[in-house]
C-alpha cells in the first residue's frame, strides 16, 4: 500500500464533495469554497442545520428542529463601551469558530509525513536524510522557521519490513550538530544515535552514515528523531514516523486503512498535529464499515489525551509490541516517547471531531487551533 | 438505587457520629463541632491520640504511646525578627493543617452531581439543562462565578440505561454560544454537540435540543460537557456526569454501592473533586466488606493520579468499556476527558486518605486544599 | 541478595574498566579520566568511532566510517559579534554535551537508597530513620538543603517480607513537623501517617513509632514518604522505597539483578534519578542475557515517561500488585505516587541511554541533565 494513498493531502475541494456525496449539507456548506473574513464583526449567519438531523442508521430521532432554527438577530457583534478595551463579543467568538471551521482543512505550503523512497544497494535499502533550516507553515500565514528532515515536519516516514537491512544517511545542514536516535528499534549499540556515547555528534557540514538490520519482532510504530539538544531539535520538527511492517501481516490485526498521527508541542511549531495546527491538519478520513488503523507518537513535551469522537478505539499495541489483550477507549493518553496503534471501525457516519482532550491544546476564546482534526466517515 | 443515597451531603455531624460509633476516638475529636480561629498563633494543643493506636483487625502492634505524647511546648508560635516578613511557624502551619481536617466535611452552599430528573413522553427521557451564571461555593467563604448546568457544579447527573430514548433540552443563559458534547456515546453525528461541524451554537438566550438512543454496548461513565470555548467553559461548571447502566446488570461486576469522582482543576474553581475543594469535599463512606465502585472523570486540563490510602482499587472499565483484565493497583492517572471504574473491597476500617498524588494539587504549606477526600469505612 | 550488591556505586574506574573489556573503545575513551575544561572554547577533539561499529550479534552492517571521520576544523568555536551577548557556538554546546558524558557517573557526595539495616525485638524488625537537614551534593559542586531521612536522597531502602512485624522509630529533627505515609502498604488505620486524621504530627524535636505487620498479598514496590507539606517535603527529599519481598518468591517472575529507579522532581533538587542529576546518576549495569528487575517509583509532582534504548521492557507489576497480562513497551509513563516493575532482558552489548523522555528534563543546550542515567550491557 502506497503511503500517498493515506496520508495524501486532502482538499477542500475534495472534502465538500465527500460530505456532498454522503448528504451532509450543512457541512457541506461550512466547507464550502469561498473566502472568510475573519476580521469581520459581523460574518454571515451560519444556515440553519436543521436538514442534517436523523441521518445514519442509529439516529431515528430527531432535532427539535424548531429550537435549532436560524442564528438571532443577537448574533451581532455587542458593541463595547468606549474607552475600555472591549471584551471579544459572543457574536465575534462565534465568527472566528465558524471562519475556522469553514476554512478547514486549511491549504497551506508542506506537507509531511509522506513516504520515504530508498535505493537499493544489493539487499540494502539506503534513505537519505538532510537535516535543514524550513520556513515550515504551521497553519494559514503561519510561518515558523523549523529544523526539518528534508524540508517538512514530520520528518519523511521511512517504511520498511522485519528482516530489511537499512542504511541511512544524514547530512547535517543546521548550525548546530545533531544525531539521529531510532526509537523503539533494536539496533546494534554503536548505531543508537546518542552523541559521545554511541557516536561522534554530526557536526554542521557533515554527514553519517546509519546501518541495521531491522529485527524479527520489531514491527510496529516507531520514530526516527534528534538525540542532540534533542529538547530543541525535536520540538523544532527533527522527527519522523519509523515504520516497521511484518513480514506476515497475518500476525497483526487486520485493517482497511492506515493514518500515522504525530503529535508535537513546543514554542516554535505549538500544538500540532502531523506538523500542522488547526484548522491546516489533514482530516482522517474512511468508508462507512471500514476498519482504520491509527498510529499515534508523541513528539512533544507534554501528554496528549487524544479522543475521538463518534467511535471507540481498540489499544493493540503499545510500542510496536501488540498487547496481549487489546482494551477498548474513546481518550488515548499519550506521553512523549510512547506509540499507540489503535483500531477504529468505522461504523459512525459523518465529519467527527478527533482532538487533544487537554482543552487549552485545542481551543482557545478565538476557535479551535492546535491538536484538532476530524474523522470523516462517508457511505 | 436512587443517586441520593450515594451522592447526598454528609454532615460533620453524621461522619463524627459514625467515626464515634467506629470507636475512632481521637478522629471523632478532630471532627467534634466547635470554631476554630484559623489565625491564631497559638491554636489550642491537639489531644493525645495515643488511645487510638491498636483498633483493627491487623493492627497488633502497638503504637509507641510514649513517644506520640502530647504536643510540646514548642508549639507556640516561634516570633519573627522585626523588619523581616516572618515565615510561617511550624506551630502555625499545624495550626492550619489541623483546622482544615476539623472543618471536614465543611458545609458550604450547594451541592452538585445529583441525579437530573426526567419527565417521559411516550418512552423517551426527556431532561433539561440550563447554563447559568452561578455564585459558587468552592470552599467555605470562597465564593466564584461558575458556569453551570442548573445551578450546581458538577452538573447534575443524567443516568439512563441501555437501549433508553433520550431527549435533552438546553437552554443558555450565559454571555456567549455554547454547544453539549455527549462525551463517551454513540450518538449521530447531528447530536454530537460541536459547533459549526454538527450544529450552529447555541446563542445567548437560545435554547436546542439534542435526541438519541442510547445503544447497546454503550454502558459505563461518560460526561456531559461544552464543547464551546471549552477550556474556559468546561474548568469554569459546565460539565457532569452521564452514567449509562446496562441493561442485564450481571454482564457487569458487582458493587454494593457507588461514588462519582469528577476531577476538574482551572483559574476558576481551582483543584476541585465533583466541584468542592477540601475541606468542603464530601467523604465517601462503606460499611466494612462493601464492594465500592468508584467512577472517576477527569474534567480538567492537567492529569490527576488519585491516590487511595489502605486500600486496593480494581481497575474494572476505561471510558466505559469493560477491561478484559481487569488490573489492580492504588494510584490510579486520570487524563483529561479519561473515565476510569474501579473497585474497591472495603475491606479496612478508618478514615483513609483519598488525593491527587501530585501533591501541589493537594496541599500547602497551609494545610490540605483542592484534590482531597476521604474514604471511611465503618463497622 | 544484599542491597549493597544492585544499589552500590559504580566509579568512573570500574566503568571504564567494564567498557574497556567489553571492547568498547570510544566509550572508554569517553569515559577516560582527565579533566575536562567546561568552559573552554576549543575542546579536545572527540576521537574517532569507526572502529567501534560492527560489534554486538546483530550488527553485521558496518557503518560508514569515512562519514563518520574526525571532527572538523569547524568545531572551533564561533566568535560572537563585540556587543552582543553570544549565542553558545555548536562547538561550546557540543564540548558541554561532551564533558557531560565524560564526566558519567560523576563521583558526589553521598549515595542513597541503600538497605537500612534493622534490629530484632523478638520477631518484630525495628528500623530508624531520622528525618534532618542534609547538604546534598545532587550533580558535582551543586549542593542544596534537601530535607532526609538519615542523611540521604532517597531514604535508605526498607526492605522485609510479606508476614514480617515491623516498627519504625521516625525522629524528627527538621524545622517543621511531618509524618510518614506507607505508600502502598496495607496497614491499621491508626498507622497510616495522615496528621490530624490518623496521628498527630511528629513536631520538630519529637519521635512517633509506626508499626504494622506486612499483609499477605502486599509483596512488590512500595513507598514512604512525608504526609505533612508534603509538596515541599517529599520534593525535597523525604521520601524512600519500601520493598516487600514474597515469601514465596515462585509467586514473581525471575530476575538476576534487580534496580530501584525513583523519580524525583521540585524546585530544590531538580529533576533526579535516586537523588542524582546526570552525570552523577548511577548507571544499571547487567551481563548479556540476565534477566534485570527495575523498580520504578515517582515521588514528584510531575509525570516521567522513562525510555529505555535498547532494549524493551516487560512491565509485570504496577503498584505491587502483579498484571494479569504483563505487556512490553519500551517507555513506561509513570506518574506521581505509581510504581511499576518492569523486566528487561539484557540481550543487547552496549551502553545504552535511559532517561525520561519529557526531554526538557533531560537535555538543554548544555548538555544532559536530570533524569538521565544508563543501562550498561556487557559479556
Amino acid at each position: 500500500m502506497a503511503a500517498s494513498m493515506f496520508n495524501g493531502p486532502i482538499s477542500r475541494r475534495r472534502l465538500a464533495g465527500l460530505l456532498g456525496t454522503a448528504g451532509m449539507g450543512a457541512v457541506g456548506v461550512a466547507l464550502a469554497p469561498g473566502g472568510v473574513d475573519r476580521g469581520s464583526a459581523a460574518p454571515g449567519l451560519h444556515p440553519s442545520q436543521a436538514d442534517e438531523a436523523g441521518h445514519g442508521a442509529h439516529a431515528g430521532h430527531g432535532t427539535d428542529a424548531a429550537a435549532t432554527g436560524d442564528a438571532p438577530a443577537a448574533r451581532a457583534a455587542t458593541p463595547s463601551a468606549g474607552g475600555t478595551p472591549a471584551r471579544t463579543s459572543w457574536a465575534e467568538m462565534d465568527a472566528m469558530h465558524e471562519a475556522g471551521i469553514k476554512a478547514f482543512p486549511a491549504p497551506t505550503a508542506g506537507l509531511g509525513g509522506q513516504l520515504l523512497p530508498y535505493e537499493l544497494d544489493g539487499d540494502v535499502k539506503v534513505f537519505r536524510l538532510e537535516c535543514q533550516f524550513t520556513q515550515w507553515e504551521v497553519s494559514p500565514g503561519e510561518i515558523v522557521e523549523a529544523w526539518t528532515y528534508n524540508g517538512v515536519v514530520p520528518g519523511p516516514e521511512i517504511r520498511v519490513t522485519e528482516g530489511d537491512k537499512v542504511r541511512i544517511h544524514v547530512t547535517n545542514r543546521l548550525g548546530e550538530s545533531t544525531a539521529v536516535h531510532w526509537h523503539g528499534l533494536y539496533v546494534p549499540n554503536s548505531q543508537d544515535g546518542v552523541p559521545f556515547i554511541t557516536q561522534p555528534p554530526i557536526n554542521p557540514g557533515q554527514s553519517h552514515t546509519y546501518e541495521f538490520q531491522i529485527r524479527d519482532g520489531n514491527a510496529g510504530t516507531h520514530m526516527y528523531h534528534s538525540h542532540l539538544n534533542a529538547a530543541v531539535q525535536v520540538t523544532k520538527g527533527l522527527l519522523g514516523a519509523f515504520i516497521v511492517e511484518p513480514k506476515d501481516p497475518s500476525t497483526r490485526p487486520p485493517f482497511d486503512r492506515e493514518y500515522t498521527v504525530v503529535l508535537n508541542d513546543g514554542p516554535i511549531g505549538g500544538f500540532s498535529v502531523n506538523g500542522k495546527s488547526f484548522p491546516a491538519t489533514q482530516p482522517l478520513t474512511a468508508k462507512k464499515g471500514e476498519r482504520v488503523l491509527i498510529r499515534y507518537m508523541n513528539e512533544g513535551l507534554m501528554i496528549h489525551p487524544m479522543h475521538l469522537h463518534g467511535m471507540a478505539m481498540d489499544v493493540i499495541a503499545q510500542d510496536g509490541y501488540l498487547l496481549p489483550q487489546p482494551y477498548r477507549c474513546d481518550t488515548l493518553n499519550i506521553a512523549p516517547g510512547q506509540r499507540f496503534e489503535t483500531i477504529v471501525e468505522a461504523t459512525e457516519l459523518g465529519v467527527w471531531a478527533f482532538h487533544c482532550h487537554i482543552l487549552s491544546h485545542a481551543e482557545s476564546e478565538h476557535g479551535m487551533f492546535g491538536m484538532v482534526t476530524a474523522l470523516i466517515v462517508e457511505e
